[in-house]
């Protein structure tokens, strides 16, 4: 690290990681997470009891700046809560509970201790939420940009797992929530920065966000879904489970390929909020490429019988069927009842940054 | 992603992912590993049944490059090897076994597909050695440096557990193996890269590594000491235990902070390698200061009672006594016989950089 940051190197690794201790001692209402945990931050490694009769779940997901966020938009807080649900919604993409987690984290010099401190609030905020705990991570200077990498435990029954290679022919296709928003809210932040930086009079520049707050927030501050999880022990018997992470068509792939079956999917029944619409009309866009290839959206994408989706219609309104598991070949069904083959597509890193430098 | 690695990006993400699940296809020697592994990599978390009656180990380190390595003398596999034993380390410091990992990577676009693959490769060499799995992870692109960040799950019987915070006055403080070593070895690799930097015909080139092999090899291959967590098994009792990833001086100051107490070593009495007294002084430093400041060694410190102490002694010669944990103050006996306090030191990521840029 450089002298730029003189608070930084001031205050050490040890300071910093004893604010960040600070930072997290919070109590999420979940007793159970701190009677099973023997030895949080402070030590080598954290211990913890694993619940009787329980199988865990083990994940981590990664955020690069630059590639997955860019600072000029994205608050610390923002982006420590992502970095967090990200995680805590592979574990719910196989019908998993959220418990235990660890943050490493590389600092470029441009970065102070209020903003690390910041990141792990926000991350903490999602923990709380979702009744997990932050048990350990690493500090570490970063000579490019900021990188957090999170790893998550969680915890189900072993017979209440759900892969991606469930999927039945027959089956329905639903989806929770509405899709497209997370990348229609980017597209207004990438848009407002860019006229930012066109701006003469940088000090009195208001950007416009207020009309696109649903979006942004989905974008900035996504849920994860584990109401569904709650939904779904409710004697609820579903195929496959995945959540979307990489957009609708890349996740509704994996199903297919892993399941060895086809889908058929109708492009009116995509759930889309009015606003995605809106802002991709403004884009001389289509909504339905921002719900099925933009992910970052954490709704789930799951295959259920007629019979099971009754069971859930009666506990939830926010699960919209969106076509149904086939043989083979993944189709979509266009508005104007054409049919084509959909394209894999979905966020890939190595193919596009999304994030246009 | 640039257009600089087209490879990488003609592969793609999915692709990637295919060629280090097929890297990871090993079978350790430890069949529970594979019978509890519900499931490894290929869905959005791992699954896997803890053993019955232990407690789980979890930690994370993450590796940057320009801070913990310089790829001009790291190779991929080495730097695999040494992300993995860097956590491998830290369950052992708990006196735990390691068994699950992720690893979550950044690649920037100068490392190519069979690069990635060398440094599963070696981190799969580091799993097979502890008998550990890796059962997911996360591939990223990066606009900076490499980035590895492994996660790492362990397990034991929880009142096999061992902490920082268990020393009492009176007990022995031991260490395992050698110190020192490590920083020597890079010494010698910063000197040679330099050499190479001003060498006017670069092709005809030629390290001078052989005659520093050994401390070449801690520094790049570093073993951590899974033997002593077998050993300690054998009815032994330790007292405080932690490993020394950071230096002697700082671990020993941890120790004492979190059992508080105090400690008194003695300079004569820490174990150093001849090689490395040699590379001292070819550097006109003291091997004393490698030893207490160097870290990355994965050597273990303990403190234990001398009844105890006699019990391990008749199991290795591979552990030496360096000192005696005392009621307050950490200090340091010099060859002299001289008194003083044992500055804090160690290696800290926001204070000094290991590598020199």
């Amino acid at each position: 690290m450089t002298s730029e940051n003189k608070e930084l190197e001031q205050i050490g690794e040890f300071e910093l990681i004893r604010r960040i201790s600070s930072v997290l001692d919070i109590i999420p209402d979940d007793p159970p997470l701190f009677t099973n945990l023997i030895k949080g931050i402070s030590d080598d490694a954290a211990v913890f009891r694993p619940s009787p009769e329980k199988v865990q779940l083990f994940t981590t997901d990664a955020f690069v700046e630059g590639i997955h966020f860019d600072l000029t938009f994205t608050s610390l807080k923002h982006l420590g809560w992502k970095a967090m649900i990200a995680n805590i919604s592979d574990i719910i993409a196989m019908n998993g509970i959220p418990r235990y987690a660890t943050i490493a984290i590389s600092i470029p010099n441009k970065i102070f201790p209020h903003m690390v401190e910041e990141l792990y609030q926000g991350a903490a905020n999602a923990c709380r939420k979702y009744s997990c705990l932050i048990v350990g991570g690493d500090t570490t200077a970063s000579i490019g940009g900021l990188i957090i990498s999170v790893a998550l435990i969680g915890e189900t029954e072993e017979q209440n797992v759900r892969y991606r290679n469930g999927a039945k022919p027959g089956e329905l296709i639903c989806v929770t929530g509405h899709l497209g928003s997370s990348i229609a809210g980017l597209k207004i932040l990438e848009r407002e920065k860019k006229k930012y930086e066109a701006s003469p009079d940088k000090s009195n520049f208001k950007p416009a966000l207020e009309p696109y707050k649903l979006a942004l927030e989905k974008h900035l501050m996504p849920k994860a879904r584990l109401d569904m999880v709650q939904i779904f022990k409710k004697n609820i018997n579903i195929g496959a489970l995945i959540d979307i992470s990489d957009g609708l068509a890349s996740e509704l792939h994996h199903i297919c390929e892993e399941s060895n079956v086809g889908a058929k999917i109708y492009e009116h029944n995509i759930p889309i909020e009015t606003i995605t619409g809106i802002i991709a009309q403004e884009f001389l866009e289509q909504p339905t490429d921002y719900a099925l290839y933009g992910g970052e959206e954490y709704e789930l994408l799951f295959t259920i019988s007629d019979k099971e989706y009754e069971k859930i219609a009666t506990l939830t309104d926010d699960v919209t069927i969106i076509g149904r598991v086939t043989e083979k070949d993944v189709i979509l069904v266009q508005e104007n009842g054409e049919e084509s083959p959909l394209p894999w597509g979905g966020y890939d890193h190595f193919k596009s940054k999304r994030i246009s430098k």
